[in-house]
């Protein structure tokens, strides 16, 4: 049976609950702290920022995914990143696990924690633990709780991001059951591979080994969240969790076979969603970008060259100016570090019903004026390139760059 | 003796005359050819763009500095890249030089080229060769033809760019004489390291062997153009041209002594000068962005941790704003690969007069706003980061991120 999307976020799955509060850290008249539970302990997998310049709750999280190995909750709050804080804010973080430890009866050391926001500033500890008590007494297993806690995270996105899937698993039994799988993530500035402004959490019922889900996590993140940028600056806090409680009674994954073939299918369509949605809403975007590179000579190398073009400050202006101005395309593969010879490479944009060939036999080609105009009106822009060398090929995805980008980012802490 | 600025441009050295015209190859109503030309054959030295798609004059050029290894002429358009344009444009290129040589009575292996504009399109070899003629006639080795020449090879430039130094050298009898170094270039989108999208030529009256020359220019864009970037796209025309023509009547430079030395001081001030001019002048920049990283433990990675923050979109905007938020420089160096203790770096803001710590001790650090906002109303924006891991340092230069940036990069063609 093939994965079929549903309503819902995080609630989806059996046994999560979510809830969400006002608890105004930095923002006012609106929510700014989510918190996700399980009925019951479990199997956890992450994956976080490559910046040497780790946010407190990163640290934290990285201690109990890397030792602890499994979670019951997550605490997030919006506004305020807890990031440059140094000793303090590790205390902080420590505070605030004790505190949702306590009030939900379960280990400190199984509480997630994450923050996004202003760098620098210290969190308010008496307004963190407010809302926690606030979230604890309204935890709910609705699909709408799920949805309210997606919009609670946001900073500067424009929409909130959630998505679910279910599929058929064999059950312990044989017969087989529905297993359910639900995310939901923030993420608009500071947007770029390895990993971006984003936090991410992702619930399944899924009975899985730790150490497989890690595995799967870490793969798919690779083609999904890391694939994608809006302008190149990696956040100091960027964090995917994923948490699998079991309770959805299939027979225990644990090891590489179908079922984990299609448990991994599953979580590649939640985090391409996902992915796709926060390049789409990537800060003061009007359009989402999409390069695919293909028939090159490694993934690597197609890696590489599709993240280039997504991430070329002139490719992003030119999709925003709506001027097909594929000389910058090619620029960008250009400079992107792989060898390739520039004669035989070929780049064409994709409309929905249109494909223009921009360059082709070591020159730019002539094509309809108005119909690329017309096809980078469309919200969705896609790019491809066949790079005629190999068999290889990778999709990133980004936005375009314009005013409103520059506007939210020259303004950002007032 | 020292090094001294003097006025003018190209045409500051002995036995070089410049000139330029309007020969319409895409502007209206400004000139858009430029010529420079040498008495005798000079030494030629050349640093190119590492783009893959290489302009079809970076080819031919490559050829000239690499093989020829000695050049008298000069010829630049603007408006047009000629890049991937393949077979035509290399032909374009010879016939171009050809003209210019038989024009000038030069051999053709002799005659530079330098085009800069939109990707794609074929030159009009009509144009050109009618502003070569046009142009041979009017050859002048006056100040103003040095300055008229930088104009004419702006594109979307706001201010042209020369500058011009002289210093004493041992005479071929022992008694001193008066070099002149000058140069001119432009450049002000598709800036980045490795090269930017400048073309810049320098000129010598100095004798120097054409290795040493080679080596001194090598040596010093790694200093200088490749630590400046506008918006991290490094184009496919980028060329630095050094033609010596060795009339100044030094005793020849054959080996690093301090005659070299004192060469390599002045190309630095002239390369740095240039440099920084064309970052300060990056498309709708409002600000210079000057990132230097002191105390780092080797001299490559205080190179690449200045710029990524110079580089970085987040910093750009938030110099634009005026916005003192360093958590985005501490970011920009966290994710700039480098390995280092985030508890033990310091950044910092210089103005004019007064320094601001922005970051110590793991956090950012209480500092007054409203002196920060005046720093950030500087023209120039300059920001430290004390590593306190060695002594190795680097000076990386950028601008802003403005709307006028978008502006001009969404609508390039029309």
């Amino acid at each position: 049976m093939s994965i079929q999307k549903i309503a819902g976020g995080v609630t989806a799955p059996k046994g999560f609950k979510a809830a969400c509060c006002a608890a105004g850290i930095k923002y006012k008249n609106r929510t700014d702290m989510a918190m996700i539970t399980s009925a019951v302990p479990c199997a956890v997998a992450g994956t976080f920022t490559t910046n040497k310049v780790k946010a407190a709750p990163v640290l934290w999280d990285m201690d109990v995914v890397y030792k602890e190995k499994a979670a019951q909750a997550v605490v997030v709050n919006a506004g305020i990143a807890n990031a440059a804080t140094g000793k303090t804010g590790l205390d902080i973080c420590g505070q605030t696990a004790a505190f949702a430890a306590n009030t939900l009866g379960i280990p400190e050391k199984q509480v997630l924690l994450g923050s996004t926001g202003v760098i620098g500033p210290n969190l308010p500890i008496d307004r963190i633990t407010a809302g926690i008590a606030d979230m604890a007494a309204k935890l709910s297993d609705t699909l709408d709780a799920g949805t309210a806690a997606s919009k609670a995270i946001m900073t500067t996105d424009t929409v909130n991001k959630e998505f679910a899937v279910e599929f058929e698993l064999p059950g312990q039994d044989g017969t087989p059951v529905t297993v359910r799988m639900g995310g939901m993530s923030k993420g608009s500035g500071m947007i770029h591979p390895n990993m971006c402004t984003m936090l991410g959490y992702i619930t399944t019922d899924c009975l899985i080994g730790q150490a497989l889900l890690q595995k799967a996590v870490s793969a798919v993140v690779a083609n999904t969240f890391n694939m994608i940028s809006v302008d190149g600056d990696t956040s100091t806090n960027d964090t995917l969790l994923v948490l699998a409680n079991g309770l959805a009674g299939n027979a225990p994954i644990t090891e590489e076979n179908e079922s984990y073939a299609l448990f991994c299918e599953a979580l590649f369509s939640i985090c391409r969603d996902l992915a796709v949605k926060m390049a789409g809403d990537g800060e003061g975007a009007t359009h989402l970008l999409e390069m695919r590179v293909y028939n090159a000579d490694t993934t690597e190398n197609a890696k590489t060259l599709a993240k280039s073009v997504i991430g070329s400050s002139l490719v992003k202006a030119m999709v925003f100016g709506k001027d097909a101005n594929c000389g910058r395309i090619l620029c960008a593969l250009g400079y992107a570090g792989p060898d390739f010879d520039p004669a035989v490479i070929e780049v064409y944009l994709h409309g929905e019903k249109d494909t223009l060939c921009f360059y082709k036999d070591g020159c730019v080609q002539a094509f309809d004026e108005d119909l690329a105009l017309s096809i980078l009106s469309e919200t969705a822009v896609r790019f491809s390139c066949n790079m005629n060398m190999g068999s290889a090929e990778a999709t990133a995805w980004g936005c375009d760059l314009t005013y409103d980008y520059v506007k939210i980012n020259g303004d950002y802490r007032t």
